[in-house]
């Protein structure tokens, strides 16, 4: 048996060894989120030390990563009323002036959530016509998701927050396309943090992919190459009951991806049988800074995403609260 | 001179009084959440003690309060990938089929930044031409604010919260619309809380009409008349260096308005001139079961909005860490 | 057998019946539009006798009669670009100010296809996992349809109009919600408009019930109860090989349906089956005005739909020119 | 006085000589869409021959030119109902299934009004704060325009069309971009087409811009450098009272500008004094090879635009019918 061979297997015995069906019960939506107890967010609490809040968003706008490929492009804003027609003397409110010289601005938004800074929740990913727990596909129609939508997740996803910077842990400014990070990159970038990982943890997972398009452009950073996670990090996942695994990349795994004949495997005994959170196109660079400042590596993390009901994603507002 | 003429004098007197321009520099966007400064996010963070997390949004769906009067809906969803297709065999990436039988959902979210549950950013709110800091409101065009706008807050929004639960200090199930909550009434709520508001707190601010709608329907409740902070609270609140003031109402200020000639006259001193943050449509019912539980009326708040970039107003994953 | 089972299989019947499925090749996605040559378009040119110009479109504007149910809503509209820009000197292309005082606008629209006057495409409506022409259901996926789509249809729709004013025919205002017009309905109102209806006539049936809501409001004129086309005129639009129906109703048919256990039975044999074309919330009443006027029931109707690619339904700019 | 001076000038001297504003009344909305008369329109229909039909409109797609620049992007079209959830016995109607094994599908589209074609309305160009018939700028706020919008359109554009093939006239595939096409090259082309342009005439303006794009791709054909109009074609199509001109390219008139220091200037005398309508991304291919087939170069064209209630352009279901 020749190894890319065995590789091939390891999608269905990876599936096999680490699904977490059921595991939180029938009704569960919230797949590894389960592993953060309360006192896991207590104790997160407690690593707060000097106060020092950091946003892990981009900013969503036409500035962003998408190209209008599969549907996905940057968030579209529109001005529903402005300053410029306040000072004109032209807004209007319920059909008349506003009294008092007052005037105001409002904007609606059309967003794809998977554009920017997102989680993919749990009815994202689907195989042989199944989603996290066992549900059929076919509950994600055109009116959403019944189940596993990102409204379960409004309170979930606060806890402790590590970050793996791996570029830095190797003393190199990001990771190159196609760089597949393995456990031993794992290992060794919490080392280098002070840091052990453990039940519940969130993973931030710097590749430094995001710093080299912040210096050289976009390209094709969405639904590219990327460096990011190996397929065989998976038992390494499980075994330390992460919560969620959140990256600076569009995918969170390596492309080109490593086992033949596939598309993101990585997303499939993870999102779909594990249940685990997956956040992508987190912005990581201010927060590498900072630890690499003070040498601390961990902190509480806050980062429940919006509740659109019924979807396949959701940004969250996520901080970093050092 | 009449009770109400002295009335109708206090928007300026207010103005004159308040104002916080300048205060933070000329180049200041977050208005007083400046007042909470990382000793007190740290502080904030000793706080949590059973790690419980409260989800303070709405969801965001159609069966939000909006009626779509004066350009503002309830969210629209569409999915751009679904499960049903990947069942049928007909979901595409890429122009081609997902191999490994994997499939995907996806979702476009049009959606009214004051729609649910968010942040007034401090460009929301126009006096005579000018936003906070004093720059003109044309600066806010159909391409959105070059200033003031909800990314300036990214890593904002995060401390001590206090939940002022008005209608339980008073043993009522809400607020009647119209309302005007008083000084007195502010003050009685911290006493029934055993907190005492400070410099940087957000407060959450319960009036209960959220509580009556769930019951019995939206009704007007988007737009219309509300329980709510009276005009002349805001001494108190600009005395106490109160960073935010988020509520379950759609507007925060009691509705009809105290000011002759006015529509919502409260968001003018605050908005315009101190810079306050306000947040309507929080949903706080879950947490003020979660207080009356346990007595505890402080914690931990973790409310940053999306950056959504250069608009007037953004929701947030907003939580209480308790 | 009593009546109700009698009527209850002509679903069935009038299915094997009438189907044209394959009638035009198994590539058409035209259906009965086919019946129109072009020396039928032709003879309509030259219905032309004083060169006037009659819309029959709604406006598409929050005025509409959408309520939101099933995710029909009225036309949004943002502006992109403003004059209170321009005016403010606000105003930037390509991000700069334009040279010699000039300025513009430019709006974006978030339009549901079937919220205002439309075509209904053959991949409206689907029976037993198929539509028009045989194909399967499941080619119209969250990516729209492979086939039947709006575009199809570009350069159709053009040809001679028949109005078959109703409610004047019988001397009344407007139909009530809940009549059935009856092929006995379409023949009296044929022979006061003193034309025959014929091969490729596109049929512009007035109700009044549009008239009716401009005076009353919309109500629930969409999804509502309707007047319209009993079921069971649809072997008279078969052998008359009528290309088109297009009313000033939600839907063309009657309702409530008169069919049990059905909603809105005319469509499944008409738009599946026959590939009857059907136009909904068409604008009548400047035509009724003007065909009344000079006694003039047949003219040049140029309605083809706009081209949005795989969709259920478009919009035309039709016109009636007599 | 240097050439470029005298034709700097020429900006000033257009508007004065060739302003139409009060033309047609203060209250007048529709431009030289005026010139055309009921008998022109009568006459035009005179000119149906063979009866055949030809789409002038682009379909709507994300195959579509625009790149997002200014935002302006490609129609995006969402699926509110599918095939696929019907075949899967997932989808609902009103919340319950659909009776007697019917389906539906549904779309709602975004759809920036300038994406592709279109005609521009008389609020889409201002000049020193006034756009057509004098009336302020400030008149199109954030909630779109109080007068000039293209729902003032709906029964206009609907007449004699005349295609002028300047590529086929010149015996070339197409112009070159920065070719400024000359009133020598439209009489030229008139008379290859053995027509002469009169009083109330759509000029079908080809350039083979298009064509050369279907063959090379879009590249910066949105926006960028094309074969127009020269500046100096004015005095002719104010003198023959064309009532509107619709080209194959983004803007009609040719880029790079023939003024120095100045941005699309033809449309400030056109649009903004005269009213004259312009028509752009008009796809006059399948239009141009008709025509050279059987030698006839005049033709009824019906192209009223959606009437976008408000907005600054509109698209429509153009055809020819010759």
């Amino acid at each position: 048996m020749t190894d890319v061979e065995t590789r091939h297997d390891a999608l269905d015995e990876f599936i096999a060894r680490y699904s977490n069906w059921e595991r939180w019960g029938r009704d569960d939506q919230c797949g590894t989120a389960n592993h953060i107890t309360p006192a896991m967010v207590r104790d997160a609490a407690g690593l707060v030390r000097t106060g020092q809040v950091v946003s892990l968003a981009l900013n969503f706008d036409q500035s962003g990563p998408q190209t209008g490929a599969n549907g996905r492009f940057n968030c579209l804003r529109y001005s529903v009323a402005t300053g410029s027609d306040h000072e004109m003397g032209r807004q209007m409110w319920a059909g008349g002036p506003i009294p008092r010289q007052m005037g105001y601005a409002d904007d609606t938004v059309v967003l794809h959530l998977q554009s920017a800074t997102h989680w993919d929740s749990l009815c994202h990913i689907f195989h042989k016509g199944r989603m996290y727990n066992g549900h059929p596909a076919s509950e994600f129609t055109a009116q959403g998701g019944r189940r596993n939508g990102t409204e379960a997740l409004k309170s979930k996803l606060v806890g402790r927050g590590v970050l793996l910077d791996i570029p830095r842990s190797k003393g190199v400014e990001w990771l190159e396309d196609g760089y597949a990070i393995t456990v031993e990159d794992l290992e060794a970038a919490a080392e280098h943090g002070k840091v052990s990982v453990g039940d519940g943890d969130m993973l931030l997972l710097r590749t430094g992919q995001m710093a080299r398009c912040f210096e050289q452009g976009w390209g094709t950073y969405a639904g590219g190459n990327a460096p990011g996670l190996s397929f065989y990090t998976i038992p390494w996942l499980a075994e330390h009951n992460v919560a969620a695994v959140a990256s600076d990349t569009w995918g969170v795994e390596v492309r080109p991806n490593e086992l033949p004949d596939s598309f993101q495997p990585f997303h499939i005994p993870t999102v779909v049988y594990m249940g685990l959170l997956l956040g992508e196109m987190f912005n990581l660079e201010a927060l590498s800074e900072a630890c690499a400042d003070d040498g601390t590596y961990e902190m509480l993390v806050s980062a429940p995403p919006l509740p659109f009901t019924g979807t396949a994603g959701g940004p969250p507002g996520p901080v970093a609260i050092r």
